[in-house]
């Protein structure tokens, strides 16, 4: 099997589009993977909203990363993961990479904000943008950094975001891939996808470019592939779900002090011990217990 | 506001049935709270899962007690740990009343079994079980080590589980009791309450015992309210549901190549921002920014 | 005995010049009691270097809490953290607050610089400060979230060490204690006491003065007690004669393939033993093991 | 540079008697690498004691790899980890392996004792051993679950601490290696090196032995080399020479109130930013900043 940056490699620079699966814990990402996505998106949203915290570097860094190092460790595609900021400057985006490397996380995405950050989706146009030089240093530092030469640094550009228009997000895109991104994930939050096919018809194909249609879904998905986008990151969904899952059924049971309407429609407790491979454990108490 | 510790003890002693609600991490313990429930299971078998790890100690005893801290700063109602052994001997469980306290984790359940342990519905005839008087120590350790007196500790009978009867299951929960128990769970996996009703007969309601009706779930709980429980536990279902729910949006949306036909099902991304108390943050930084 | 924020607040409130000593993990901490100093300083640079990092935030704020929850528990005086900048904005540094109350630590002190920072002995010159509004922000998002009233916030004024000169140190330390601030830690790195001193005449004994004569060590303590000064810290000289003493024992022993010239001269396997408390287990063996 | 698995599988291959020293975090693991050894040994005792608890797995074994990995990321040479029983079962073990690989931790020792452990050094004769075919089991679970062939698996006999005599020691020895173990580990607690002479006149090289001398310290090394014994652990001398070194100056500082006679003996600020390798962020940040 290939390793898992190669896997994420080979994703950016196949001539298809691409997509990749939000997931949040190590439940949802082997969800992702049996679903058959080839990657997972470590969403910072998502995983933070599973923490019960707010997007906003509530969590400690390596909080997350004990997050996603039980992702990895319990699927075998690759993760990108949703780095913020990296965390704090160069150095803080760079020792990041070594930790990446070592759990098998095979990408990250850096966005170019300030730390601490502020999810995208709220007050876009009071958000702060990083200076283009500053954020360019920390690409370098965080490429300098990786010892396996296809761990992928993607860059984030929050210039649609921020309100800045089409031309700073080209401006910004050329500068990151310059500075060693192997990849532009471009962010916007309008609700069709007029910026981002304004953005991809100058961009002109220089490196592969990621996209995170959450508010322009209706888009369809051929539109991208033929706009030249590479990947379409899936970003929140599977914590949209469970929430409303969670929601009705804990709605229901304290309501009906029952199971009963309930039992029928959700997972049994061995679909658990499926996900969770209880049976390997079993073969290799044989194999290993008295 | 009452302390948590004390809420949960009002919980195990009031006259009326009570029911607390599984969660597996900060998001699902407010999805509990906000149902209208008064007390959380820190389920054992959901935090494992939810890791995307087994139920057998596979993530460490300090990994658990990240998760709950989560849970615990996320809600306002008592959270009772499912504590699995104790994580080793007395020493280990005494000290981890301390580490709850700190966190705000009303109470703990310890169960008669060995580190590491097998969850209760996998070979359990074969699962084996602590010897009595060392169990006893360590209830009494445990309870030696809380400062606040309202912390409880409840003592997991798995005697049912591992086939040993009722009578023996008697003579545990009675020693248990003795030790200095604030309440007994009596755990049984068969799929009538026929166990538990013996079990409540002979009891005579001597202290508060608890009960976790995955398995005999189509027992009405008004004939738990009449047997004499105090507490019932809704085990591990809001994992259940999510799970369930993620399954069948991954595949949609694998398949779909698009987000159309899950959009309008799921929560919205301003759910997620108001289960996070993305407002509070705000308020504060107009309040505490320049 | 006290609650150790009281313990604290004491100290900074007495008539009397008072000294903490720096430790670094649970071990120095138990040493610094022992010795008989009333509080402990948590040093952010000794706590990095014991470590194998730099103090550049390079440890996680979360990895700092593990090395100070281990070092409260382990004493029972009063643990002042060298906490930066909050590790952030004033978001982070008030969720650190009630990370702090959690875990016992007694107070925080906070700087005046950018996230992340650099040691105030390298290049201070260079070093940005927080503006005087933003900084104060932070403050009062501290205080405002402290839920026991003697927990104590200590404002740590970086004017000096910038070569701002002592009118801008003024200005600032004011500000910070109209903000709350329950005392200014006023910082200087030249080898004599002049700065302080002339800060000292100018303050008029508003709120307690905290200082840290690393650089100016030749000052006689009695000249700050007559200025009004009120606690003095030690800040980083455990670490220093540890790392002295481990380089010689780790040559000797290179040299010599043998610990025959060492082993009387180092601690014995039974002091550590002592200091870890290994009779109070003994006895609770003997109380709670069958 | 050599992997760190091949350089410490070298180390045991090795026809010299070759020594590793103890370090109990990233500074004094550092401090073993510059006074030249070729390895580190990760002690329990002496981990444990720096985090302020006690050697009976008080602090839980991801708390244990937190400290190594900052030990194996501050170092370019190995490290053997004192990994007690596994912390727990085979199963424990054996994600041990895939947890210590990951952060680049050359091998592991286990010793055939019952999780919680208790030091060797107290109360030996009456530590519980493993059944030899639930260790051997372990060995084999962990031996099985490595990835990267030269990762060493080191088992570690406490026959003759328990006082079952020689006998019993190498038939246990004997069991390991034929279950997979890369070396032996014969540990002794009597003042002279009777017992460990006596072993390996048995032994006969069946595979490299490795010794811990902290007790029979006595005997010039020299003798072992001839006896055939392939590593020497000096097991806790760093720890034990640095609780000396800070007792003492805590003692000064405390009673002089100044730094004056202390401040000429340590290590000065400056050699704490040389071991931190301050310069290299220094020239980084000429690199990657504006």
């Amino acid at each position: 099997m290939l390793r898992k940056t190669t896997q994420f490699k080979n994703m950016l620079t196949s001539p298809d589009l691409e997509f990749i699966m939000e997931a949040h814990n190590g439940l949802s990402a082997k969800i992702v993977e049996e679903a058959g996505f080839k990657g997972i998106w470590g969403s910072g949203l998502s995983i933070s909203a599973a923490l019960g915290v707010r997007d906003n570097n509530e969590a400690s860094w390596t909080q997350v990363l004990e997050v996603i190092e039980f992702m990895s460790d319990a699927t075998t595609i690759p993760l990108l993961l949703d780095a913020d900021t990296g965390y704090g400057n160069f150095n803080n985006a760079r020792r990041l990479v070594k930790k990446l490397e070592q759990r098998n996380i095979a990408a990250m995405c850096i966005e170019d904000k300030i730390f601490p950050k502020t999810n995208s989706f709220i007050n876009g146009e009071q958000q702060q943008l990083a200076e283009v030089d500053e954020f360019c240093g920390k690409i370098k530092a965080s490429k300098d950094s990786q010892s396996d030469s296809d761990f992928c640094v993607v860059a984030r550009v929050e210039a649609l975001i921020a309100g800045w228009g089409v031309g700073e997000a080209l401006k910004r895109a050329e500068a990151y891939h310059n500075a060693g991104a192997d990849a532009i994930l471009m962010h916007s939050k309008i609700a069709t996808a007029d910026e981002i096919l304004a953005f991809m018809k100058e961009w002109k194909n220089t490196c592969p470019v990621v996209i995170v249609p959450t508010m322009y879904y209706q888009t369809p998905t051929n539109v991208f592939a033929e706009a030249g986008v590479s990947l379409v990151i899936w970003a929140n969904h599977l914590l949209r779900t469970s929430l409303t899952a969670m929601q009705q059924t804990a709605a229901t049971i304290f309501k009906e002090r029952s199971l009963n309407s309930v039992e029928g429609k959700i997972a049994s407790v061995k679909d658990i011990f499926r996900i969770q491979n209880a049976d390997e454990l079993k073969q290799a108490e044989k194999k290993y217990l008295p």
